[in-house]
């Protein structure tokens, strides 16, 4: 038994002796026979010895600052989020890991009962900060906020997403750039493996489990050496990196359909920074069970909703007088108790009310057709259903992308 | 019977005959007799036919353009907002208040089943258009929008609070500016009693109940002849405007202390666009029933929270690692769910939760304080309240205000 769970024990089997369970339970093969769409229970650890089911596939609300934008954590009870992530970066540089540390770790800093995943940092380092110096022991950079300078190892990921006490923690890894030539891309696989190894050294708290990252950028046979290179080290789960970075939407999906079945049938797959709703279907079809995505949060604050009818633009003039519900089929608090009217007056005089419902909505489409893919791939019907989504996405001609 | 009630006749007594009912429930009397401090029911109509009951005092949530800034008209029901206010100004330009009709008036377009009191637009005209021209027939302004022109006349305002139907509907007066000679309110007294003729000539829906607004600077003598003027008419309410707009806290209290026994005892008696948590104790003291200001809005958007202990500048380095709670003796949201150190680390953040459960606290204090006032003359120990009050204000020195 593990020492530092509490005498008072609410611990039970699957994961009393590991922070991390995976089971699947129904698993769908494409027409060469290839294991592929499947669901699965996702068992956490959490810190105060409870277990956490994560039923998948699922979407991870993105809470980059320790909040997913304008939503409590009540409400992302309420819309069935299962699992959030944080952002190493931005907590690093506020409020600090230290003191998210004292402040009852992620979880009690937020206000949030449920299992949270931390990214490592690396890819907010390359995309957000003034990037300074990348070597082999690791990364310097300049803070957005305020320009000073600071640096990122492989160990300080590990110490900040301990600190942090996220559920899982993700390796820290180098993504190469879109487009990269194979020897950018073999280099980034180089330094990812080291860093793999590196982080794999530096011990984390009891209930923490760690995700590898396979890199291997738009080569399918670099993508098959970075798989093996990966999933020969002890991590508890995998995740594909390098993808959604501004190559074409179907270099994504077939990449994605090439990488996960490289990736051990019997732990989970995660595929990060993806994306659309289609793109959510195509993954779930290749065989991931998990996947983030900042789109349905950030396009909320930009007034485009994702309906079962297709996309919504909510400052259009043709919704001023709709006193329809934003989508018929929704049952969130936004659909069931306000119009596309009110929500297109909200967004147009700016009111911060507006990014809430609109987030509130774009959240709640996404946890739907992940609960709705999990129940059709249970149920020997993943095809028809993907068909009825496209179906939907096709009723409104000019709208959908 | 008023035709326009439907068949299925939810309406009962005290309304069934007019769109207001007062009931005052228990008076005190200051020092030298004057009736003052009152606990009263306010009854109002429902376009619908229901009855809506509104404990007073009470203070109005400020909801200018069709929302409460940050908040759901859930969370008003939750935080025990009795009735909010709407803007006239604001809501004729966006998203203009035909349209607002047609959506179900707006407590159907903003999702508010309970009741709603709107201004006549007068002030915001004056505070905030480009104003072109007043005279005796109306106010020529330009929108702080998109500077198109437009003119407000006391008929137009009431067109307007009909098409928003609201349960209260304000007069159409002038506000004389801070300072202001002895003629320039004079000059404003004159219109402000030919507006409100105008105005009472204008047909309502039969739900919709009328209060006129006495002015009269801050000069005693010209309080005492308006309101003279104003309570001569058939409204079934009365306000005091014309204060809070630059003058002194002592001399807004002075005057509303003056004005509010020169009002009818058995109507509801409102304080306009007042103010500050002992400005709402003063006003109560003085014989005041309803309140509205932006203050625990605005504040909250600011990082400024009002607290049993006094204010909280959440943005203060000394909260950086407090994890104790906003206001210990606060029920909200935010002090049962979040610690200080989360609420200063999103506002430094500039998150959209920070205005969220910001809003929801500085609301739910105002609520907490008319109710606790209202049961504390209820019980006869109103002084006794109001010495605790104060001595709470007190113990965080250098903070109170």
């Amino acid at each position: 038994m593990n020492p530092t769970l509490p005498s008072t024990q609410t611990w039970s089997d699957p994961v009393a002796h590991a922070p991390l369970a995976f089971r699947v339970e129904h698993t769908l093969k494409d027409e060469v026979g290839t294991p592929r769409a499947r669901a699965a229970r996702l068992y956490l650890r959490g810190a105060q010895g409870q277990t956490h089911e994560v039923l998948t596939p699922t979407f991870m609300p993105v809470g980059t600052q320790g909040t997913v934008k304008a939503v409590t954590t009540r409400e992302l009870r309420e819309m069935k989020a299962q699992i959030i992530l944080g952002n190493t970066y931005h907590l690093y540089l506020r409020p600090g890991h230290e003191r998210v540390d004292r402040l009852g770790e992620l979880h009690g800093f937020m206000n949030w009962q449920g299992p949270i995943l931390t990214d490592s940092g690396g890819f907010q380092v390359f995309s957000l900060a003034g990037l300074n110096k990348i070597d082999d022991q690791g990364v310097t950079f300049q803070s957005h906020i305020d320009g000073s300078s600071h640096r990122f190892t492989p160990e300080l990921s590990m110490e900040i997403q301990r600190g942090l006490g996220s559920n899982i923690v993700m390796a820290f890894d180098q993504c190469p750039p879109y487009p990269a030539t194979p020897e950018m891309v073999q280099a980034a696989m180089r330094r990812t493996v080291a860093w793999a190894n590196r982080g794999l050294a530096v011990p984390l708290k009891a209930h923490q489990a760690r995700f590898g990252i396979v890199q291997g950028g738009l080569y399918e046979n670099l993508r098959e050496q970075s798989a093996q290179e990966i999933t020969s080290l002890p991590f508890d789960g995998f995740a594909i990196g390098g993808l959604s970075i501004g190559e074409s939407p179907d270099l994504m999906q077939k990449m994605a359909r090439h990488t996960a079945p490289l990736l051990p049938q019997d732990k989970p797959r995660y595929l990060m920074g993806v994306g659309r709703p289609q793109d959510l279907v195509e993954g779930v079809r290749a065989g991931i069970d998990m996947f983030d995505c900042v789109m349905p949060t950030r396009n909320a604050r930009n007034g485009q909703l994702f309906t079962s009818q297709g996309k919504v633009n909510i400052k259009n003039a043709r919704y001023a007088d709709d006193a329809g519900p934003l989508d018929p089929e929704c049952p969130c608090e936004t659909c069931t108790q306000y119009s596309r009217a009110y929500l297109r007056h909200l967004f147009i005089c700016g009111e911060a009310l507006s990014a809430r419902l609109n987030t509130v909505h774009n959240l709640t489409y996404y946890t739907r057709i992940m609960t709705q893919m999990r129940e059709a791939i249970l149920e020997n019907r993943f095809d028809a259903w993907v068909d009825s989504f496209y179906r939907g996405l096709g009723q409104k001609q000019g709208e959908t992308a």
